[in-house]
């Protein structure tokens, strides 16, 4: 697009709203609108210094309406309520959206489904470009080694995470096993003890790491004889998410009103 | 190729020569013939009981001729002069080759590829299969992070290693480089050291470790803002040139006379 | 000390003050104060909401005078200036500090000293355990290894740091040279490039990796034949730090007037 | 001790007796005396030409007895009938002993501490300097960070491997449990899937890597807010242990009869 996408952002003053004010100045786009909840104390303060990266000059409002017409696309990592009352105001206003919300039901998912007829939608798992790159490298890597090496999924976040492995670990897994023809589910190993025997090459090791406040590290392993091959994603803050959105929003501004998904925003299709 | 292939190793006694021997053995094919330096108090002896896997059967010779009808590839990783006379004897008897010798000079090489017009011949500057697939790698993290990210790149060795960074680190840059249209000796940052300033996006930084008896480890980052992803390769003993050796040796019997490379047997060109 | 030290932040409506509101909470205690410049749009909003982790009924001041009663202890990290004015008026109420302000002057340091006489003070390099843990580990390693090992510091940093080695890791440098008698200006390493000979056992090497947002990475490698042993730290935000700082603020309180730093506070001294 | 220790080396066909041979070379030392299963094909051959570091002008014999009387001290780690027979030797000799064999039944191990009444002999579980570094390290972290850190041990060995998690995997959990207070066998945690609620601070978490032909790589994660500290220890190759053993093969020459290990070897007990 020729023009710096004019970008909104609800749910300034969460965490995740900040780190998406601080990615649009990093990215080089002015903030067009913040928006809060009308009964927070953060109403009227500075966008730009509630994320402490300085005066903006743009202060944080109690209502996407009141911003609306001053962007192109409104980004949305807030809750399912929320999410689902701002689809119905960028619907009618025809403002392209990039959704990170997670947790919506059928109803609200519908909901998106049905805006995304009208306007443009960037709604996608994961908005961090080096986990899709990774995905891709790992298809690439598991084609070329076949059945000549040992396979492990080493995933890391933290302590207060209640599931295991990562969707994003599982995510890695299938593609692999995808490439290579196995079934996930049958191949999948969570953890070792005791009289193992030796490994059988057709499983994949999964070792699901729990500690602090690990932001997310997955590490997939080729292992063959005298060497091996390491893919590894680092996520050390929400950065890397707010930044894959940015540049979803940037992206999304003009397209057809479809719902998209970050392949479509990398062009990881083409490759 | 329907019959296991009849591998022939000469410098049997060296320790690319034993490692060899193990990988014939680990990739299930059975050893045809193994060859020393005739003076060595090696000849005689059990090629498998002097590559620590038990005896196979098959004793050390003192010379090639008396064993190539035995064979349908030799593989070479000697010095120059004995690969000269082994291409001269395989050339004739129109046995394949697999050469891994390094150092040879003009005279040397163009004798190599006379002789792969009679006798196909792998050649390749790196036999490790995962050298190979990290480099396609690269490329594609390249591709698609473009300008988005800062790239470094890891390198450690063992301290008798002379020259840095290494040979591989190097290709692993200029594959980087190439891809993003920049000149590696233009954007190569070797050391950082006293006030250096910001970090320009555009460089490619090298750091190389060098210590004990590490064979080869080499990690190329892209480090974005709140992420990474690191593609990593780690080479731990010969056998992963060996095992790269004799998936090029079953590959190339049978094949036209014609000088190829890992790419080829790999097929990566394909990809 | 037998109750919950009142922990006053100054600065916190900037990143780091915010992140020690919330090592505050995580700690356990509760915020007695929060200060930020009288000119700042956040002076009235909740503390706990500028730090992200919901309303705490602490309401930011715009000067320490007005909430100085109410605290046993104050933690500074904003910049000389302001710590000047702070130093001032803990000495006369006899109010503890912890500072992690950079870059005073040999005048704001004398009056740091001077402070020192009349209430305690803690004032450390680096307020994170881990780093001083780290420090602990590598005089034993060393101690224990001697000169059987080559030793290789690898150190990350984000793409705006304008100096190498980060200061940390000459700090390790020198804990490691001075275990083993040599002088790191003598034996250190900064890079490594073109015909380099085998590595001299009796260097130190450094490798900087400058990228995106990195907080902060140090591995010291031991590196032997067949093995090796890395010690490595990674700070991954500023929260390390901050609890350091909140450890150190709750271990202060009662102490004698006395400048202390974080050897005393973790006790490493009686190690 | 004042002269080169004269070192006979057993199961010198082996792959260990080898990597034994090189190490005596690379300490210094001359080796005295090596010596392999009579009805070998290797007996008769040089053994650094079996060892693959050139003629040393030592031949390969079959039986101790014949070379006995040319060594102060001899490093075996063959099986257990054979160490046996050694063990008579040695103690009729007065020859001091390192012994690495594995699965000797409580008859051999008798005669091995009656041995160690008549010579000395060292006998440890593990004779890699970097290991028992490490446990010392783990100990002393342990005791810095207290219970304010998760603790996660990873550890990475080989497909043929049947066991899990390692010996020195559990060694590590052991001296951390120890430390604080923790009994391994109630805290430890061998695997994470499915719904598994937050972390308890109290658990021990171990994660096993299988594959290829990795030696042995063990890392013991100390993980806080913000930060994290990480003991690694590689093997690479078996040359860590044969060091080791020639390390204490020279330091044992000399010393009372008595039965030795590591620790005695490296002083460690002192620290």
């Amino acid at each position: 697009m020729s023009q710096a996408p004019r970008i909104g952002i609800v749910g300034a003053g969460g965490r995740m709203g900040r780190t998406l004010i601080q990615a649009v100045q990093q990215a080089g786009y002015q903030l067009a609108a913040a928006v809060e909840r009308p009964e927070s104390t953060l109403v009227g303060s500075d966008a730009g210094e509630l994320a402490g990266i300085g005066a903006i000059g743009v202060k944080v409002v109690g209502h996407l309406e009141e911003v609306l017409k001053d962007c192109d696309v409104v980004i949305d990592f807030t809750a399912p309520v929320a999410t689902a009352a701002n689809l119905k105001l960028c619907s009618e206003a025809g403002v392209a959206m990039v959704i990170g919300t997670t947790g919506m039901n059928d109803e609200q998912k519908d909901l998106l489904n049905q805006t995304a007829t009208k306007t443009p939608v960037v709604y996608a798992a994961n908005y961090s470009v080096g986990v899709n790159v990774s995905i891709k490298l790992l298809e690439l890597a598991a084609k070329v080694f076949g059945d000549t090496v040992d396979i492990e999924i080493i995933e890391a976040h933290h302590r207060h995470k209640v599931d295991a492995p990562s969707g994003t670990a599982l995510m890695m897994g299938e593609a692999v096993a995808d490439t290579l023809g196995r079934n996930l589910k049958e191949v999948a190993v969570y953890g070792r003890e005791g009289h193992t025997g030796p490994r059988d090459r057709q499983t994949i090791g999964f070792e699901t790491i729990r500690g602090g406040d690990i932001v997310g590290e997955h590490t997939v392993m080729f292992i063959g004889e005298g060497e091996r091959v390491e893919i590894t994603h680092k996520a050390t803050n929400r950065m890397n998410f707010a930044a894959g959105a940015v540049r979803a929003a940037a992206w999304v501004v003009g397209k057809d009103a479809k719902k998209y998904d970050m392949k479509d925003v990398l062009g990881l299709n083409d490759i």
